[in-house]
């Protein structure tokens, strides 16, 4: 078996999925949530919205247009689900796979097109609407399916399924058929995976052809611009990401395993580039991208706000699909920090505690509690002040459940000089001859002990990152305590069955302050803990204090305490805080003067943890007080 | 002859467009450009646009589906034009309007109907999408052009097409008709003027049933939610003016119109409430409303971002249509205060300085000073770094264009007492027995000088306004010289013609401070003078101080000089700056820590003369130097 991107070359090579197994703690505990909550929960959703009953009904030559339910891309909710369900089955939990692959395979045509929005009596013909219509990305989201089936060891009717709408896809769309492109990036990593996954060349030469034509105007010049769907440039003369997040990581993505399968070292350092510009510039605390509500899309430099923070949980994942991918390529622990932030602060947010609810935009202030979430009824806008059981627009939940199930295959890598850990949580990694156990309270303690339990009788390093956020950190290896730096640090031995390598990160709290550039959070500060992000949430507070004028005095010590309502190691921090006076007068401008803040203290709890308990105000940036 | 608004109560009355004649300075050369340049260039874009043809094509009966140009809202352009042809022939300019209203006229159904997009072969049925068609949306646009027609002296093809219109639809949406609303208030005020104008009945009913209609979630809940057309929560029962921001200003137009006709005096206070709460927490320095992008909407309260301000045009002019019905219906200084800014900071920024081109959001932040403008070509989008010549939804030009040139009836009222002067400009004034010649240097010089030209014989009051930001003025009457406070300050005496009122306003630059609630502008600072925001443009700067990190040192003076580039009288500000070191170690976040300011001088334009000059980034707010 082998995980989720499996490069032929690059600095690093991932496990698979059985290779790196967690055993307990925080992502162990979501993981098992998401096999036995959250992938039940969608598969009953695609069922109840009639999103899967279309592929019956394909299948059945009933789909007449009145009949289908969904919209344009509900196809791919189904194939995104199987997805999750193959890395669960790898990983060694049980998904019902073989009856949603079956109700999939009976609805593709002769020729292998599938797709229940086009194409039947009464439907638009296929390919009719390739800017909006999704068709494209729909087996872009098929294709992945099928690669976790085969990467799983598995060859059954999702795999023949997906190959042959690869297949129909390079007949249809190849350097002598159709020269367009899919309003929504997705294929290209798809086919380039598919062709890792088989070595049939077409794959990747039909990624090719994609990546090239995108940037050519090619899609009409819409209100949002061309911009939107990154075809107003070419991806190799890009300065950062632009346009709709989701579309240009994934986008990014297929063009890092495009560049690492054809040695195309100008492609990928152009990816590099633009997602150094991106990190410095368009990226929150939380790693979350997505300034703009307004074409779900990325913003100007700086351009961060707070309250109206988009940060689209899929632009979250799909971030941590570009990471691990450029930490593949690359071995640069700046891959492996992204990784783990938006791991923690984004996709550990957006999912309730019961794995039954889940943001699909994920603010960093939320000014208004609004009102209690319906569980029984799918949520119509993507915002929401608490978490929704369903949307009508649902990519994120399967989203995030993909992303979980194979979240093993993060965990660590291995090179020709030894094994490198990048995440720390409690799991058994096998790599060759070489086995490790690692037990950590991480995120809540910094200690990660990592034992040996099996090695060949050659030299080879231990590699554990210290993360960016930690400064540095001390390591104790057989042969010695030592205070390393961030990066990676560990050492090369002989190791024996039984040794132990021991990291000990300062996961206590710290004051974190802006680059001056970005307006939204000028003269704020926020509170981090370890990889956690902290925020201000209104149930803690004394109801006297509303959120909208408050201060932290950043000179005082921040007190640390259980927080067992959010989980048995969950930790809340105290700090002094002061209540802003505020003017009255019916126009909130005049002239400059300083008004006496009022002491109070403000709880902060980890903002992955927010709105778990009813509905809330929240906020990540605290001004300071000048006290 | 009468203006613009005309209830038959309230504190004030208004006078007619050629009972208050402008005669030069600011607002006179606009509304002379505006006669000779905008409403011309309008005309020219609605034929090149073939958006006029329509009106041809459908009075040929050659309208075919595939001929119609345009989007669905488009007729209301060529009502909006005639408008402001009435208003600018009432002022005693000259427009080619009678050719426009017999183009029009011509396509008007047996029965009233008229609606190019809707109703014919091939075409959907009236009144088959009224949440998005606007067909009543356009109605209101025609109405209101009849009215101003009415108003100014003439009974024609125009009045005639629009008394038709509105009588279709009291018949077709009356008590016993369809029970439905419009996606887009507008039609409610037009009713209410229509029956002002006319005396009507059945127009003041109609106008009362859609506005007791909306807010029954009659429309669909959209994406946005039913806030986006109002139809949430009854006006009655609002907080806070939310949703599309020129459907909630309109509307609350309508509903102002209503209250004063019916004596609804509860309605009234509603309408007053929720615009008071939304001047202390939804209104931009500027005047302008609208903090989002997405759904062009109002925000939460406090949520003003700078670089993501819509402030559409159209919102600014339907926000002073609003606040000189609540002068007009009240008396309070306040509202006339919110129309002056308004019309400075927002209405006259919208047009550039030749009258051909507008913005149609009005940002207070431009972070990319982007690529020239095509003075040929309309232009796609809402947003842009300069000002477009025609968009394809091109609301805002003739939106403005309709005010500009009823501003004379905005300048002045009269109530038993006596005259009221309310926004300074060089003018003359005629109010029954009474006329005043008004001479000012306004908005670039504080000093108004009011001569009384005509009077009776008996006691009567003058009253001029002293702006809010003001504070207070020097008034000299023949009776003294006073310091007076903000409001309406004045004499009351027997005149004698040639008799002078001299007010001395203190138009000097000021320091302004914003809320603490208002997350954006946190710990900056803007500058002021008279009723003028400032702005920095890069164009003034040094190429070595860019605006991305400059701070200003509010303690030390700012100085003044003229600036001939944007005009005669215009005067620029030098301010004490500094540019603030940043971090390049590839992650905006990081230990709190100061940096060395380096000493710069930053230059300020007014707010509505940027973007003259060529593409330019630009900043309202300024944050604090900490020297």
């Amino acid at each position: 078996m082998i995980g989720p991107v499996r490069p032929s070359t690059g600095a690093l090579s991932p496990l698979g999925v059985d290779q790196a197994r967690l055993t307990g703690g925080f992502w162990a505990e979501r993981q098992e949530r998401n096999g036995t909550a959250t992938i039940p929960h969608a598969h009953e959703w695609i069922e109840r919205t009639g999103w899967l009953d279309n592929f019956r009904l394909a299948a059945a030559g009933e789909l007449a247009p009145h009949r289908r339910r969904g919209r344009e891309f509900s196809d791919s909710e189904i194939y995104k689900l199987a997805e999750a369900m193959a890395w669960e089955i790898g990983r060694g939990g049980d998904a019902p796979l073989d009856d949603l692959s079956m109700v999939v395979a009976a609805a593709q045509e002769p020729g292998g097109y599938l797709n229940t929005m086009f194409g039947r009596p009464g439907q638009r013909p296929r390919y009719s609407d390739l800017v909006w219509g999704h068709e494209l990305y729909c087996y872009g989201h098929l294709i992945q399916a099928g690669v976790a089936r085969l990467r799983t060891g598995f060859e059954d009717a999702l795999t023949a399924t997906a190959i042959r709408a690869a297949d129909h896809v390079c007949a249809e769309f190849g350097a002598a058929g159709r020269q367009f492109l899919c309003g929504h990036p997705e294929i290209e990593m798809a086919l380039v995976e598919l062709y890792r996954a088989t070595g049939t060349t077409r794959y990747l030469d039909q990624a090719r052809l994609f990546i090239d034509r995108r940037g050519q105007a090619t899609l009409p010049d819409i209100e949002l611009g061309r911009a939107y769907f990154q075809d107003d440039i070419p991806i190799r003369e890009r300065a950062a990401f632009a346009g709709h997040a989701v579309r240009a990581l994934y986008l990014a993505c297929g063009a890092v395993d495009l560049a690492v399968e054809t040695g195309d070292d100008k492609l990928l350092a152009a990816v590099v580039r633009q997602w150094e510009r991106t990190v410095a510039a368009r990226t929150y605390l939380t790693g979350g991208m997505g300034s703009r509500h307004e074409g779900e899309a990325f913003g100007d430099d700086f351009e961060l706000p707070t309250d109206r923070a988009y940060v689209e949980t899929c632009a979250g994942v799909a971030s941590v699909m570009l990471s691990w991918r450029l930490l593949l390529a690359t071995g640069e622990p700046r891959f492996a920090d992204l990784a783990e932030r938006t791991l923690y602060n984004v996709v550990a947010a957006s999912t309730s505690l019961d794995g039954r609810a889940f943001f699909y935009t994920n603010t960093l202030h939320q000014r208004v509690a609004g009102t209690p979430m319906d569980p029984s009824k799918p949520w119509p806008r993507a915002s929401s002040s608490e978490r929704a059981p369903w949307r009508d627009v649902s990519c994120c939940p399967t989203n995030v459940a993909r992303m979980l199930a194979s979240l093993g295959g993060y965990v660590a890598t291995a090179d020709s000089d030894g094994v490198q850990v990048h995440q720390y949580a409690s799991a058994k990694v096998r790599a060759g001859e070489t086995g490790l156990s690692i037990e950590t309270g991480y995120p809540w303690r910094g200690d990660v002990t990592v034992r040996v339990t099996a090695t060949s009788d050659r030299p080879w390093r231990l590699s554990l990152r210290v993360p960016g956020w930690a400064g540095e950190a001390t390591l104790v290896t057989p042969q010695g305590t030592e205070r390393v730096r961030s990066g990676y640090a560990g050492a090369t031995r002989t190791w024996r069955i039984g040794d132990q390598v021991r990291l000990e990160l300062p996961v206590g709290p710290r004051w974190t302050a802006p680059d001056q550039r970005i307006d939204a959070v000028r003269d704020c500060v926020a509170v981090e803990r370890g990889p956690l992000v902290y925020c201000a949430e209104s149930v803690d507070q004394d109801p006297a204090v509303p959120l909208d004028a408050v201060a932290a005095d950043r000179s005082a010590p921040v007190v640390e305490r259980p927080l067992p309502a959010l989980g048995p190691d969950a930790v809340a921090l105290d700090v002094p805080a002061a209540q802003l006076a505020v003017s009255a007068n019916g126009w909130p401008y005049g002239s400059p003067g300083g008004s006496e803040p009022e002491a109070s203290t403000l709880t902060l709890v980890p903002y992955h943890l927010w709105a778990n308990r009813g509905p809330a105000t929240m906020r990540v940036w605290l001004p300071q007080s000048r006290g």
